[in-house]
């Protein structure tokens, strides 16, 4: 039967796990069933909530501390038919932790698809494998950088940044995610500016740098916007999803004239992940769902700079990007305090199957953002080699000029 | 001129508030200062956030035992020009509380628009003052119940639960919010049978109860499907806007085919609102930002209720919904946990601006839905009289048996 499958972490204050599950698996179902006549349970049979799973977890002092009393921590797992649901991301979330994510200490962890329920996503539209193919970059993760500073300023200081960052080498470059429809930028220029430009350092260095625009904006205006930016050549659309919500990710990504890969950028996603007893957990909402909605890539904080996730949820979401399933594969970026002489953990981390992604790691270079890019691609080659960053350093200038001012961890 | 003031809650490892609050304004705008040149700093003024206000609080000792450090509590306003977006919730979310979201112990808790900034937001298309025309309902509390137990069952049953409900004299009914497409109940169908059912309630009572069907579906069905549901003669939407995003109420509440009031369910915003530490203030997301993004209703945790939110809590969110502003007045919905004894309660704690809505006190009266829906009209009518619930009871049979089985608070 098609179904999905929540499993939840509680620290609920009553003990009896057990009963919440049936409590859940029946409230957010057919309501009652032990007080219903027989006629009813045959008709209502089908559409009831079942309990898959209850688990009692160690406790956690912490939580206990913080609610000043003892919580029974542990896992529930209920699964609803599809039967209840639209096949879609509003209803699957309205239906598994709608009235639910109301309810006291609860986390929704993880949701598990039926083969059928996933056939109904998207998926990305390229995924890693069609990004290779577009890029022609095989067997090295890929080297991204991101817009610096761009609010008030106009279009030739942005043609700059990126003629800067492409001549370094890097894959693909981002805009700002705060960068939204303006006078001195607009987005259509902003795509016709930055194709030129990337067409210029690809015919002087033979490296074709892609560009991920914003695509910003009214909810119902945005498949125009991004039909629109396919028209004009746009390589990419960077988007923040959760300033608008999954479903929409999911229109843009299941058009068929907007024939571009789609960044997701986790702005917001915070309100959402952090807590240990309440919202969604990161590898469900940055790799799971991002995936099926249809993201080629998923931005997330990485697990080294000041804005940091632990190494263990960065992963997970990873690996939720890029496991075998019935939908292409994302590709994780994990984001924020990366420099070149991390590129040795991050790619024993995630692996070549990822993008090493900086900003002032690239802008902050002595020698501009050119040469924090080229330090980049030096660091990745080395590994790749199987050099140390030092002892490729002692060869490359800019690689050995960004272990100087950073380090190498 | 033009802004959004951000209010941030911190829990913060560092200490220096005043560090952290320049470096946010900074951050989330222009990105850096000190080190700009003049001529640079000049074109980019008009652009840069600016610290308002911080204020250290005390110590959240509750919050110290969880992270086993001492956190400063403090409060934190950030200024954002306009200019630095477009005026929609998506470029607003995303430039306070973007990647500011990801940033440890950081809850957004208030914004406040200039009133140039209002101005671009419709507010609620009805208002309270739009319902009780619309209702020729006056000087009295509305009084709402829900549909239950719904999944799997046709259409001669929610006929029937209509009816009921309607023949006990509320004011409006809403759908189950989990009721998505289904083959038994179409969207369509329940508008029709709905209308048709309290036409024939309205001709035998002379009193007129509206439905609030449930619009679900994809994104870019929405606004067809509401415009279908206007046509079809529907009295009013509900919608689990969680789980699509605020600018998509905004997109149907300012569309002006769709011309019927819209109900704002809370699923799903319990991922965002509980924590102490992270996410988004319950008055901020079901209070202001609803109303702002034209919803006429808003449903949040009533504080009666095992689901149930503090007092304080539920009482600022009635008061974003209802306070002086721009735009017309949102009517609050404390839900759940509600039976016909608490009625004195509700009115004093939520005065006759709002609705008082009821499930299972109003489907589980011994005389059923019809006899629950008296009970609350009679409660509702004594507290007005200035009797008590006891006095009133004595004469009336409905609300004496309400009492007796959930006493009076
Ligand atoms: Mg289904
Ligand atoms: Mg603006």
């Amino acid at each position: 039967m098609s179904e999905v499958i929540a499993t939840y972490l509680v620290h609920d204050a009553k003990g009896n796990l057990e009963r919440k599950a049936e409590g859940i698996a029946l409230g957010l179902t057919v309501g009652s069933w032990t007080d219903l006549p027989k006629v009813d349970q045959d008709q209502l049979k089908k559409h009831k909530g079942r309990v898959v799973h209850v688990e009692y977890l160690p406790e956690d002092e912490k939580v206990n501390r913080y609610f000043g009393e003892k919580r029974t921590k542990g896992l529930i797992k209920i699964a609803y038919p599809s039967l209840n649901f639209s096949n879609d991301i509003p209803a699957i979330i309205t239906t598994v932790f709608g009235k639910l994510s109301l309810d006291g200490e609860i986390k929704l962890l993880d949701l598990q698809f039926s083969d059928e329920l996933k056939r109904s996503f998207p998926g990305p539209k390229f995924g890693i494998q069609g990004i290779r193919e577009k890029t022609g970059v095989w067997e090295r993760p890929f080297v991204m950088s991101i817009f610096k500073g761009v609010l008030g300023r106009d279009l030739a200081f942005l043609r700059d940044q990126l003629k800067e960052q492409a001549l370094g080498g890097v894959d693909f470059v981002k805009d700002d995610e705060i960068l939204f429809e303006n006078e001195l930028t607009p987005f259509e220029n902003r795509i016709i500016a930055g194709k030129e430009v990337l067409q210029n350092v690809y015919e002087q260095t033979g490296h074709r740098t892609l560009y991920a625009v914003n695509i910003t904006g009214r909810t119902y205006e945005l498949r125009d916007k991004a039909k629109r930016a396919v028209e004009l050549g746009a390589d990419m659309l960077l988007f923040n999803v959760f300033s608008y919500g999954l479903d929409c990710l999911q229109s843009l990504a299941e058009d068929k004239d907007i024939k571009i890969p789609i960044m997701a950028h986790p702005a917001f996603s915070g309100a959402l992940t952090p807590s240990p007893v309440y919202g969604v957990s990161y590898e469900l909402l940055l790799g799971k769902l991002l995936r099926y909605a249809g993201a080629d890539f998923s931005l997330f904080p990485s697990p080294y700079g000041s804005v940091a996730l632990k190494k263990e949820a960065t992963i997970k979401v990873a690996k939720e990007l890029t496991k075998e399933d019935l939908v292409k594969a994302s590709l994780p970026v994990p984001s924020a305090g990366i420099h070149p002489g991390l590129v040795p953990l991050l790619i024993n981390d995630f692996g070549q199957e990822s993008v090493i992604n900086a900003g002032g790691g690239v802008h902050g270079h002595p020698d501009g953002a050119a040469g924090g890019a080229k330090a980049f691609r030096q660091a990745v080659d080395a590994v790749l080699e199987g050099k140390t960053l030092g002892e490729a350093a002692a060869e490359k200038e800019e690689l050995q000029k960004a272990l100087q001012l950073w380090g190498e961890k």
